[in-house]
């Protein structure tokens, strides 16, 4: 757990640049399409961002995790929230997930502290 | 899809009953574990379900997702609803997620129609 | 595999149907999204057709395999080098792959005696 | 679960026999390869066949699951034995198992039953 | 490769506090049935952790590996023994396990080097 | 991303090297079969690079996709293939994949540099 959060935001950035400026059409609309997923319909935001989150966790992304925590505590997420949807993700996915929710945990840490 | 909700609503019943008679202390605690999470807490039950639901769409488990649209049902999602869940669970997961999605959008038709 | 050809599609067509007319557009966008990816490019469609073959083959997905199987077949893929997709899924993949790659080869036989 | 072993034992034989035989060298070199990786040496081949059927079950291969049942069965591996491995598999693997559980104990009655 | 098994070990235990101390029992519960799944009972620790090595392997989670292999080490598994346990995970789970067979190495050789 | 493509290939040869010489005959011959199942046949070493690249994509494996973004390199696929070989990896797997996409384009940057 050394990369910052600045460090992870940064990198994301330039990277989905480069992608998006790659020319590749697919690339640029599955970007696209990825963010319009979680604008409000008949849920809102805040639980399309909390179904991407424990998605991100029981398929052991780290930076996917990083992402939503960031985004769920965004949306107004609280701690005990955030610690249920851990606790789902927990038990659905079981005990190879742990590392990843320590590291979901640390970022969490990281995101309440700003 | 051969297979009718009353068919694996019996087998799942079946098999459920021979593990946690089995008399294996892990796994009958893993069982009690598992229908505690989704208990109303922070989050209501419904959410839960829905986040259930996501997680076995995205790891793509049929049984799992039938599961979960029959407690979804019964904790009033709507059908905007369910579509949502299961957009989300598209992009997350990518295409590799449809065949499973068919499947989920037979059952919830199943479900809708009792 | 007791599933037909003719079962497979009928299913898979009138359940992306069902899907494209609920009126969900993340779902129909990724649907397009989806066929577009294969279409010619810097890479011919009969090789993004393999790419998509070794995809579901590695990714365990067996409605998957049949689609890109059908697919391959119709863009000349031949017997050999159907074989030697299924053979780099398979050393990726490991033996966890084997009984899919069964079934990959029980589907080519029959897209093969049509 | 609606097929029997007798069936189950009757496609793997002719599917594998296709692949041996279809001459492509990568396959039938990892075949042999997959069957020498469980004869005895530091570990006997009681043990890895419970390796095997452990990794089956978090990889969630029914198939796989079937075979090392079978072969863990011929082993003599013990009902209390399969349950523990069979424990050891849920709780790393999660809820996401519990389908597959289900039908390896039903494997497990059918093997126990001749 | 940059963490040492200080590190690993020191940011493991402050974490697995903090899960423990949020209050949340789901998370809690989860963590001691983890604990109590490797305890002795048909089959003993030392089969059961090699278990949980080779699940790790085959699900590819370096963190998990790492703690196997150190209470494998704790528990008297062999050189040759260890290497007969990730030999069966790199068959099962074919070439894309190899990165993590090789993280598993180094640790073996820092485990075995203490 | 700190980690420089030197590091990378330093720490590969070192640990194969390892594998090779610790006498386990299974991970010695599928370290073998491996580097085989990548010769040319009815298709060429490019076209199975590529198969390799985005299996290794959608299977998320970034040191995988490392290897494979420098072999297909040397087999001369051109940026406009890479970034379609992507592309499909990117809807087959979906949003869990763009942190691997984001640290594949970070690769090709590097190698086509060089």
């Amino acid at each position: 757990m050394t990369e910052s959060l600045a460090d992870f935001n940064a990198f994301r950035s330039r990277m989905n640049d480069l992608i998006l400026d790659s020319g590749n059409l697919t690339m640029s609309r599955f970007f696209n399409l990825d963010h319009r997923a979680y604008e409000p319909g008949a849920l809102g935001t805040k639980t399309k961002e909390m179904l991407g989150l424990v998605s991100s966790l029981v398929l052991r992304c780290d930076d996917c995790v990083t992402y939503h925590v960031i985004r769920c505590h965004e949306e107004g997420v609280t701690r005990e929230e955030f610690l249920e949807v851990f606790a789902v993700g927990l038990v659905v996915g079981g005990s190879i997930v742990i590392p990843h929710l320590r590291r979901a945990m640390a970022r969490l840490e990281e995101v309440a502290a700003q």
